[in-house]
């Protein structure tokens, strides 16, 4: 701040002359003024934008310099004016990690030399005097200059003072040598910074995957055995084929025995239930040990392996709670808070209380800094076990600045090592875990089902800030969410939460029994009956009316379309039909673009006019494009903007179609 | 910034333990982060808002602390919960000057104790435990505390120890009694502080002022004389009746010789033109002296006083060139730019050459700091002169560091001193010198025309960032502006622009001739033909056709209703008809609510239904309200949201109805 200014009304106008006279403004990707990364994905381009300008007339000129943390050369990167004193540069960054940028623009004095000239030239004044200053002006940028460029420019000088006629001397200032030797060496006047603008680079997956939700224990193919991570290895076919590539489980940790609920939530469990997977830590172990019932470590890590081998990676969950019966009560009391009477007090929203969950307590005294190591080393270990992503529960109810140490802790070894914050809650805090590091984020998106609550949903996540701090992973369900709508529309339904989660973000997740229809739920809850986080529940995953293929080929189009590979490069346009969503996904250069067309009633055909978003490609109303249903295979030309469509919900809910401008 | 972060992963946690655990964000009203002054006026609320929020379910409590920049002492003010994380507090300043502010947020530990235990008794539930762990609490914030409090806790603590039964305990914790005192302690745990943010705080007059412009030299009552000060004099209590309450003079200076520009800026000017006013300097002085034919300083300081004597304060321009007469360029040679002959840089926008004008080099070794300084003498004396106001001419053509060192050195001693920026460029420059410190500016409002030219640049104007930094003053005329709209309009275009300006903002503008619908043109431009900056024109100010009533009434209006005392409060209201625009101006309280119905054909008559806000009092559709026609007196009950109105722009063009809800 400059609050308080010291000093004479001299000594302040010296500051001020000295200060930046050039405006530098709106720098983006920027978050709260630089205090957090903005995100970035591996070889996607970034642009960074600036808007740059100063009093007067003169040509200004601007670069972007950046480096990643711990270099200490500049790379640099010229900055191109957009009009409007908007500037633009282009990167594309080529592998994980945190950079910082800066802008600078300066005075580009020859430049605006030349132009001037240039004009008085034209307009066929004299200009005599003007070709001395030229000349002067050459003699003060060789001063400050070096090396070759020096040296050519010194020749030049020497030319110009040799030079008899008007007109050489007007060729030697405009020559494009004179200006390269002139570009290089850099003659920067009221040369002007912005701060240092940090970029959080992650690799591609961080921003593109399909992820596939499973209860390892379900996946016994005897009913009531108990599954187990070789179980999991037999399905790995069937799931690679679907196209997901991440395969994520929920906790994997010994289960406690304390207050153990049964099936349906129940308060008491039998003998034989096994209990809630978030119930973590018995005298098996804790959060860094594998639950008996499933294998050995050794067998978690072959399963790892054979992921691996399928194209998938494996995603574990990140719950910090511990059940009554976790190791850590014993050896580290500390850690926890006790009551009045000498109990530990279980989690509770009061009058709600949990008795089977008992909370860490991020600032006892004795926990800093060891519980915060002991969980920095539960995922590092996991890491080591091949883990590369976390899907951590419930992150907003743990403190920020936890999370922005740990993840950067872990990303200091493994900047491959991606994070989703599942977080439902409210928008600040859903933004500003982003912010803090996860690559990736639970959204609102089950609980968007109209059309302009999509759209406007689809449009917020592409605009700033979340443009630059929320990676948007549209699960269709999950354990926890069995979505109202999903209850209510049967196989088309389906369909059409699926189309909208993989065509919507890069990021899409299912939870196994998606792919069944499955919507039992617990009578006006969201949630699904008998569910899986207190039972086994075993499947036929070829039962009749699945939706396997369609999903499959989604993940197909997915991967064949970059488009489809992101969130951003969303367009709403217009299809005269409320019931219907219809919006365009494209790359930067327009090289892909795809239309989307979803029917959001799964109950009735739906027909609508709809605009060809002809003037996207510069052409006009009546002009022709080639469309191709990337669902069917099927080729058309569509002649003129204005078309009609019908969709049938029985058949198919949507459609896709990629375009390509008619030959 | 947090690039490099030294030190092992424990210190780090340890480190980051310890920052805050709070996030405050989108902090209002701030200027790029906090790196410029927001703007607010004496006696008008600010509200100063952010959004507070922090892991889990913890209660929260927000407080704004402010000082005036020299003060020790912080004043503190309350922030409320707003809802979904926004919390705000009313600011009310009462005096001029830069003030800084800060957010801070904590845990209310108490208070999250209350309102668990609360939910609990509620419930039925057994909390023995839980009193004795409040008075555990109690004993807490009772060690931190001092004085009068402590001593007051201290006896809570003791009637606690002595208090037999469980209600009893339950009723001295829940005692409001109990929360004044835990209040008074300030037990604030994990205490978080957002960065200073500044405040630059201006007299009403900033922001609600009606400007009348004149040339003095035009304002001899014999025609072919040269005006003076003396002849303003004999026109104030004119000016004053129609209710303006800033007299604007172009540049008062002596005029240089060389160059001087002729009638319609011809090139050679006869030995009787005045020449142009912006042509500063001659043999008879500088920017601080008077040209002779206007009179003496004297004569000046007289005039000023006797403007005040009727309510109106001087505005004087300033304009930093010189004619090629002025006495710096002898004095001062190196604080003007010389070409390579020895001869002076005149200004130029090559191939155009402006001769008569020479612009000093703020940057030239020997200007600073005595250029700036010499600048900065010319307004403060100026100042001492009696003069409180500066339109600054072109200030977009001069360095940024320099107006924000400029006017903040002024207003150290005169914070009562208002700057109005006559810049006419692209939007980033725009609101750039109101975040440098220009009370208000010029505007875009000339060439907006249309109903959504007009809505989109008001609302525009509401929003931030401009809202923070830029003061729209809507001028309908300037000597360099003759709108081409009023060109062909006739009398009514001129009501029209009046009452878009004069209810569009607290600020609005005439330059004289206005009010007589003067408009002849140089054709094709958007001059005035035989324009007053290079030849005397003295009007006859009774002419008929003058519009002095209206322009009376409109002033009376700004003056009788607060939610015309500013360009905030706009609010769009569906009238079905692209030729009226209809909004509403109100007060935060909505004690003030005016309705404006603007037809913007000066031809034909114009129709619409229209809705009557019904809804920003609460009220259903069908309830009624009084309107008042606050330009003829008239009033009447409307009856239910929908309405119907005609204007005849031969009658008056435009309706202002004041709300009240019926009783």
């Amino acid at each position: 701040m400059h609050m308080e200014s010291p000093g004479t009304p001299e000594s302040r106008a010296e500051a001020a002359a000295n200060a930046p006279r050039i405006a530098i403004e709106d720098v983006e990707p920027q978050l709260e003024g630089g205090r957090f990364a903005a995100k970035a994905l591996c070889r996607r381009l970034t642009r960074i934008r600036a808007r740059i300008f100063m009093d007067g007339h003169e040509q200004l000129e601007a670069e972007v310099a950046w480096r990643y943390v711990g270099e200490t050369e500049w790379s640099r990167l010229p900055m191109q004016w957009q009009g409007n004193d908007h500037w633009e540069a282009e990167f594309l960054p080529v592998r994980e990690g945190r950079t910082e940028f800066i802008v600078l623009a300066w005075v580009d004095s020859y430049a605006s030399y030349r132009h001037d000239l240039e004009k008085k030239y034209a307009a066929g004044q004299a200009v005599d005097l003007e070709l001395r200053e030229g000349t002067e002006l050459l003699r003060d940028i060789v001063h400050a200059a070096s090396g070759d460029c020096a040296a050519g420019l010194t020749a030049i000088l020497q030319q110009l003072d040799e030079a008899p006629q008007r007109e050489e001397c007007l060729a030697l200032l405009m020559a494009p040598h004179t200006l390269e030797m002139v570009q290089k060496a850099e003659h920067r006047a009221h040369l002007t910074r912005s701060i240092a603008y940090a970029l959080d680079i992650e690799r591609q997956l961080a921003g593109f995957a399909s992820w596939y939700e499973l209860f390892p224990r379900s996946e016994s193919p005897e009913p009531g055995r108990h599954g187990s991570f070789s179980d999991v290895r037999r399905r790995l076919p069937e799931i690679a084929a679907m196209g997901f590539d991440v395969l994520y489980f929920p906790p994997i940790h010994p289960i406690g025995r304390t207050h153990r609920k049964g099936p349906n939530n129940s308060l008491l469990a039998g003998p034989d239930d096994p209990g809630s997977p978030y119930a973590i830590g018995s005298e098996e172990g804790g959060h860094d040990a594998v639950h008996p019932q499933l294998g050995s470590l050794a067998d978690f890590r072959a399963l790892v392996a054979a992921a691996h081998d399928h194209g998938m990676e494996v995603a574990l969950d990140f719950a910090i709670q511990c059940s009554p019966d976790h190791p850590w009560l014993r050896e580290h009391p500390g850690w926890f808070s006790w009551r009045a009477d000498g109990s530990i007090r279980h989690a509770e929203n009061p009058p709600k209380k949990y008795e089977d969950i008992v909370n860490v307590d991020f600032y006892a005294a004795e926990a800093i800094p060891d519980l915060w190591l002991a969980l920095l080393n539960v995922v590092q270990g996991w890491v080591e076990q091949g883990v590369t992503l976390f899907r951590v529960d419930n992150p907003h109810t743990k403190p920020l600045p936890f999370w922005e140490w740990l993840i950067a802790e872990v990303r200091r070894d493994h900047p491959e090592v991606i994070f989703l914050a599942e977080a439902f809650t409210r928008p600040a805090m859903m933004a500003r875990l982003g912010k803090a590091g996860f690559s990736q984020s639970y959204t609102y998106f089950t609980w968007r089902n109209t059309k302009p609550e999509l759209q406007s949903y689809f449009e917020e996540l592409n605009a700033p800030p979340l443009r630059d701090c929320y990676r948007p992973n549209f699960f269709v369900n999950t354990p926890d969410i069995n979505p109202y709508f999903l209850q209510r529309s049967g196989r088309a339904g389906f369909l059409i939460r699926a189309v909208l989660a993989a065509t919507g973000s890069g990021l899409w997740g299912m939870y196994s029994g998606f792919e069944l229809c499955e919507a039992e739920a617990v009578p006006g809850k969201e949630e699904y009956l008998d569910s899986e986080k207190y039972q086994l529940r075993q499947r036929d995953y070829r039962a009749p009316g699945n939706i396997v293929g369609e999903i499959t080929r989604l993940n197909r189009i997915r991967r064949e379309n970059p488009a489809l590979q992101s969130h951003l490069g969303f367009h709403a346009y217009n299809a005269w039909n409320d019931n219907i969503l219809y919006f365009g996904k494209r790359t930067e250069d327009l090289g892909n673009f795809i239309l989307v067309a979803v029917c959001l009633d799964p109950h009735n055909a739906q027909e609508a006019d709809f605009e060809l978003p002809l003037w996207e490609f510069g052409l006009p109303d009546d002009a022709a494009m080639d469309g191709e249903d990337l669902m069917t295979g099927e080729r058309w030309t569509w002649q003129g903007k204005r078309q009609w469509m019908r969709i049938e919900p029985w058949h198919l809910p949507f459609g896709i179609w990629r375009l390509h401008p008619a030959r």
